[in-house]
């Protein structure tokens, strides 16, 4: 396998070249978002894109790194913000870096019972250690991109959070984003 | 182990918190500079500092993926630009992935009888493959600042490298950087 250099705008999160690419709209995430109603009507409507990644692949082999940027749109569905599907690695234990570039966003981890959210912005490094879930959304009125590097035998394991989902989730308060329980309380944890 | 978040100062490499350090000066790299009697009268007058790195460390686990920021400053010795000390990962199966942040710099690469060399600037994305022995260097007036992220339990071979150096040099001429074999002939790979 030879070198090569991608060239990656810091500013919007545009990595050329890409080899693979994923873009999820509202209707792409069904059951995900808390409120149903404004899930279905979003998505029968412009069903509008939430986000996209672009990825530079590599053999999927143990010691190989996989880069990848996403652009989080700008975004509610209610009062929750736009957000990625969120995943565990298949192989679990295995981590992952972002690197905040542009816009403002968190990161929402679990593992167990245990939860924890990050905020990001440009130049924010966040760490997902092994084992925890990730998902990560857009506060800001902008897109919020980064970029992201983890081991290319990691894998995705969407499943998991399909069925359980995460136990937090990030709402909209007349004041900004609030960190909520799934169930609907305020955690309190990050205001 | 829990998530975190660093602080990057995108445009200078300030990495913060950070847990170990390294500082490299023109005496800590003996013989690996072409022009041995530049080096020496380098180090034995203000011995400037060649590069600095900052890394946040986590286990030394396979699935562990460590953060450092390293800054070559701008210089010559001789006719050779300010360079790391370049290293294979102790466990050759691993790569690395370095995003530039800011300055012009290179990165030289080689495994067995095969090398190569990527420029790199701000959003330069670069990828060293597993095997590949890697050293990057300064061209340009101003600090040349990046990223690295790298597998946990990469580990690092600086030795073979002092003893047998890099195919490679990168020197000055009078319309810039040039690469030529370390035996001084220009190849003509790059201008």
């Amino acid at each position: 396998m030879e070198p090569f250099a991608l060239a990656l705008d810091l500013a919007t999160g545009r990595l050329a070249p890409h080899t693979s690419s994923i873009v999820r709209r509202v209707s792409d995430m069904r059951g995900m978002y808390a409120d149903g109603e404004a899930e279905r009507q979003l998505a029968s409507g412009g069903d509008p894109v939430v986000y996209e990644v672009l990825q530079y692949d590599v053999p999927t082999e143990s010691g190989q790194l996989v880069c990848c940027t996403t652009v989080i749109h700008a975004g509610l569905v209610g009062d929750e913000y736009f957000m990625t599907k969120g995943h565990f690695h298949e192989k679990r234990e295995t981590g992952e870096v972002y690197l905040g570039l542009a816009g403002r966003g968190y990161l929402l981890l679990f593992v167990d019972d245990r939860a924890a959210e990050l905020e990001m912005g440009p130049g924010t490094l966040a760490y997902v250690p092994p084992y925890w879930a990730h998902r990560t959304l857009n506060v800001g009125d902008e897109p919020f991109t980064f970029l992201g590097v983890y081991p290319a035998d990691a894998g995705h394991d969407y499943g998991t959070i399909e069925k359980a989902g995460f136990p937090r989730r990030v709402v909209r308060e007349g004041s900004g984003p609030v960190v909520v329980q799934a169930s609907g309380e305020a955690t309190g944890a990050v205001g």
